[in-house]
């Protein structure tokens, strides 16, 4: 599967600059054949709360919480269902460019699939056990730098950093982690429990968590991941709202031992969201959200169990997605395990971490009650040299 | 050394509710009874930007750079100067509580003080060399969670999490971490050199990075500390300017090996900052600030020294700061080491570390070019039970 034959998006929403004054941008959804304004069809077709769908991008619909979500999807869902009414209100693609949807409030990036978490220790840690004696019992996470979250199309700059004792320069070990992210509506205090927990997500996001291994890992211990990951993390132009991915949840992996009572409950429950990795063209790998081992309702409630409060903005990443195939699996470090088995790709190239140069693609679908896939967009972006 | 005896606070600024109408904020600067209504002093007296200083908060007045930083605290420090000019300013201390100073864009949480690395070393990984590999070759940092700064005088409830493996409940070893908080302004692309690091730093509050020593030393490994902090971050009320602590710079401590060239430079110098640490009335230590490894321009260069950019409203907590000697530590960690040396208050009371109800303080002090030394006042905060 490439980017281009996925099937037709489900409605989503984002924000796009270009289409009239300069330096302004309004909040869209796709269309088939382009970009619809959304503003502009609620204010014509008197679509519900006008004054939050003619705003500069999500920020004021994410605080409006879930009953005014539900109504906006369901009224622009009618309209997408009719394609020929909404020709008045399709913006002219040409000069058209997303813009990031929302204001990120606080980033928070967990490790929530096993089979990457097994990985990435096995590769890191080799004399180790792959996981760490916490992670069958909490989503491990650590917060990530909100001020370098990127909308898809952004130019990735090579970072530099300490490779390693005394030396300085341009990462040699440039990757990618396909993730989803959970989109925080709503500004509540914690904790939040299981039962309400989706109630604050308004959507998901395709989310690429760029990271420079040889600087994460010289700078890593104790405190974490930091200048490895903090000078980028694109996000897809579009976000796909939970209420369109109702036909996606499914049953979580088997989990032992059983998750603790606040991490229990009916909300317990994964999203069967496929993603495609494309590297230079190549489709590389399909990593599965199903197999996430901490469903999103958990990531919430733990994240906020210490009392922690939620903001409208916040974004989750899920952590990287990996299947138990190699060809399910969701980042560079894993696919060339380590830096030690090249990538081959079409025409005879072969990659172990990232070329200048090279464009990264992750796309997604997730199913309908009736079976059928629709697409969650894309999330893009290629890699400039440092200067 | 009791907060009640601190010398005069300089001049600094911060935002108060309770005058006025409910619900609104504004700018405020402290004096010696009572607070000053910076705004209508500004719109009054003709001073400058008084389009900044009417604000409800700092955040427009950070995001105007340095030389607008300047003019202002020249103009304050004019007025200041002269106190009975200022009566029709002064609002009634009646019903005034401060609230955030600025909102804050992304946390950083340093770990730039050797003494305290070397302390956290030994009680936490006992049969490891205490300082990591990395540590005297780059400032060890992590982002914390920027919603949950508080204001000075928020109570901090006692956060529940787990303990340990199936160990689910309120942290038994609540602690604090005295710590100098830079506080940026301007919004500006990375990488920022030595050079030009300080011209972004606004100034400096009082930081208590409250933590749950049971919770984030289950959870930490391998992504560092999350919910262990992330429940509450306290800053003090009133921002000290940068330009107010030209006399308090002061040579870094030795270092060995040298930082790397990005790193080096004439901005590499100490704030001579002393701060004391107040626990339920008791004065238990004195962190001195001067002796951090890592010097305020060292921390903002490396932070951006992979492209990450800067946001007016980011903040930069240096890690705790401890001199030498045990009654110079910033941690009940060290000051009750581990919790195997309880602390004696007057009394006859113990702790290791916090019960419900205690209050801490941290104050400061900074000495001006004729050495005398002037108050960066205080961040206060009560522990409240688990709900």
């Amino acid at each position: 599967m490439s980017p281009d034959t996925s099937p037709p998006m489900g409605v989503a929403l984002g924000a796009v600059a270009g289409a009239g004054r300069p330096g302004h941008s309004r909040i869209a959804a796709p269309v088939d054949d382009g970009v619809l304004d959304v503003g502009s069809l609620a204010t014509a077709q008197r679509g519900p709360h006008p004054e939050l769908l003619t705003a500069p991008n999500l920020d004021a619909l994410l605080a409006a919480g879930r009953p005014v979500w539900r109504e906006v999807w369901e009224w622009l869902t009618g309209w997408l269902a009719d394609p020929e009414r909404l020709a008045p209100y399709r913006l002219p693609a040409e000069g058209l460019t997303p813009v990031l949807p929302f204001s990120v409030a606080d980033y928070v990036d967990f490790y929530a699939c096993e089979q990457h978490a097994r990985n990435a220790g096995l590769i890191f840690r080799p004399d180790s056990e792959p996981l760490a004696p916490n992670w069958k019992h909490l989503p491990v996470g650590y917060h990530g730098r909100a001020g370098t979250v990127r909308v898809s199309g952004t130019p990735v700059v090579r970072p530099s950093g300490q490779r390693g004792r005394g030396d300085h320069g341009p990462t040699r070990t440039l990757d990618v982690e396909a993730e989803l992210g959970l989109v925080l509506g709503d500004t509540v205090p914690g904790p939040v429990g299981m039962d309400t927990a989706l109630d604050h997500v308004f959507g998901v996001v395709l989310l690429n968590d760029w990271s420079a291994r040889d600087i994460q890992g010289w700078e890593t211990r104790p405190l974490g991941p930091h200048l490895g990951k903090s000078f980028a993390t694109s996000i897809s132009a579009w976000v796909t709202p939970l209420d369109e991915l109702a036909g996606a949840w499914t049953d979580p992996p088997a989990r032992d031992p059983e998750p603790l009572p606040y991490l229990s409950g009916a909300a317990d429950r994964g999203l069967d969201v496929e993603l495609g990795v494309h590297l230079a063209g190549d489709h590389v790998s399909t990593p599965p959200a199903r197999d996430l081992y901490w469903t999103p309702a958990q990531l919430v409630t733990h994240l906020t169990s210490n009392g922690a409060g939620l903001r409208a903005g916040d974004l989750l990443g899920s952590g990287t997605i990996s299947g138990p195939a190699r060809e399910q699996f969701g980042s560079l470090l894993e696919l060339s395990w380590g830096g030690s088995e090249p990538i081959h790709l079409s025409g005879g190239a072969t990659r172990t971490y990232l070329s200048d140069g090279d464009e990264v693609v992750f796309t997604a679908t997730a199913p309908r009650a009736d079976g059928t896939r629709f697409s969650l967009g894309e999330v893009r972006g290629r890699v400039t040299p440092t200067p």
